[in-house]
């Protein structure tokens, strides 16, 4: 079975790539770069973590148009990256309208010309910051159509291997896979030192935190999350 | 109600933004610019009819990326455009996988964004030369899936007002609401004059006949289709 991978390079996708390389006779990565703030750094990252897990057949696809539309910080410069709030239950503002939804149609286009059976794709429920297009009912309501919008012939399954971890376990589970975590990048904010402040440094040090284990990156500062 | 109509410059789109401004109090026109064979001549439709119906806001996205993935006549150069053959059953090589995902997934973000409330859509489901994500079921599915891919107070609707027209219907509702007709495009192969020959020149050709009605645009051979 030939699967892709949407790797953008940072902890979650890695994982999901290693269990892909894993599970599948095959792989192709898929980088959706919608030009935000860190891009160059994460495409350094695909590209590494691309290397270190031998996948060969890549893909990286320009979707400028997530900024053009914008709405959210991660894409509009005008709006601002909120600080880090890990107790806040509202959506926020690093989110991009209907994401994954983008994501997820890009990648069945390419897995129905390359024969693809399976998108693996590194989201996380529980973690995520309450964005509507991370949780598995919208996985497989995106992969119910995928299924009714493609040829009858084409079969592509959403697998969603880390959905249910937090990101303790994330970085437990890639210890043990022996995911490139090195090679990752987490970041929203810095390209060059991790800022250890925007919601995604501070997810990323508190699984670490709770793992036990130190990350491997380097950081502006380390504050301690709970 | 506010509403986002995808309009390609073609008939079924020009007839379904037609609709859409009659059935909303504002209404915001997105062209997605796969930088096929006919693009430019498209986007002067897409523009010529927007101007007709006083549309103002307007988007134009480019998502290239469909012609990088390939597997279609239409964005790749490689593979020839399938002369018409309207009684033939199979997916024509100008079928682009999963276009409709992509387009309905690039209208959610912006719909989101702009606080737009219904996505219309003018694909044909008995004339679509078997395009699978051109079916009601399809766009059911892929409400769905933006239902609960998007903010829980977010509500966007695909509407679908052509979907069970004939291209002939198409003609006929198309003179009866004064849709702009003289301004669409539709031709695969061409820019100046329509080639008469493709699947899409066919198409309209055929609906043209069957309304009674001439055809205001020009075209290189004008065959007589059954």
């Amino acid at each position: 079975m030939k699967s892709i991978v949407l790797l953008s390079g940072g902890m979650d996708s890695t994982l999901t790539a290693t269990i892909a390389c894993r599970e599948s006779e095959a792989v192709a990565a898929l980088h959706l770069n919608y030009r935000h703030r860190t891009e160059g750094r994460e495409l350094r990252a695909f590209q590494e973590v691309s290397d270190a897990l031998g996948i060969r057949e890549r893909l990286e696809v320009d979707i400028e148009f997530l900024r053009e539309i914008g709405g959210s910080s991660l894409t509009d410069d005008t709006i601002e990256v909120t600080k880090a709030n890990l107790t806040a239950t509202n959506i926020p503002s690093s989110y991009v309208p209907f994401r994954n939804g983008n994501f997820l149609a890009i990648a069945a286009s390419w897995a129905e010309v390359i024969g693809a059976e399976a998108i693996y794709i590194g989201a996380v429920e529980e973690d995520s910051s309450g964005y509507p297009d991370c949780r598995q009912s919208f996985f497989d309501a995106f992969e119910r159509a995928i299924g009714i919008g493609t040829k009858p012939d084409t079969s592509i399954r959403i697998v969603t291997p880390v959905i249910h971890f937090r990101k303790s376990e994330i970085v437990r589970e890639s210890i043990k896979l022996g995911a490139p975590i090195q090679a990752t990048w987490s970041c929203y904010q810095s390209e060059d030192i991790a800022c250890g402040l925007c919601d995604s440094c501070a997810l990323r040090l508190r699984g670490f935190a709770e793992a036990g284990i130190e990350d491997p990156i380097p950081y502006t500062v380390r504050p301690v999350y709970q």
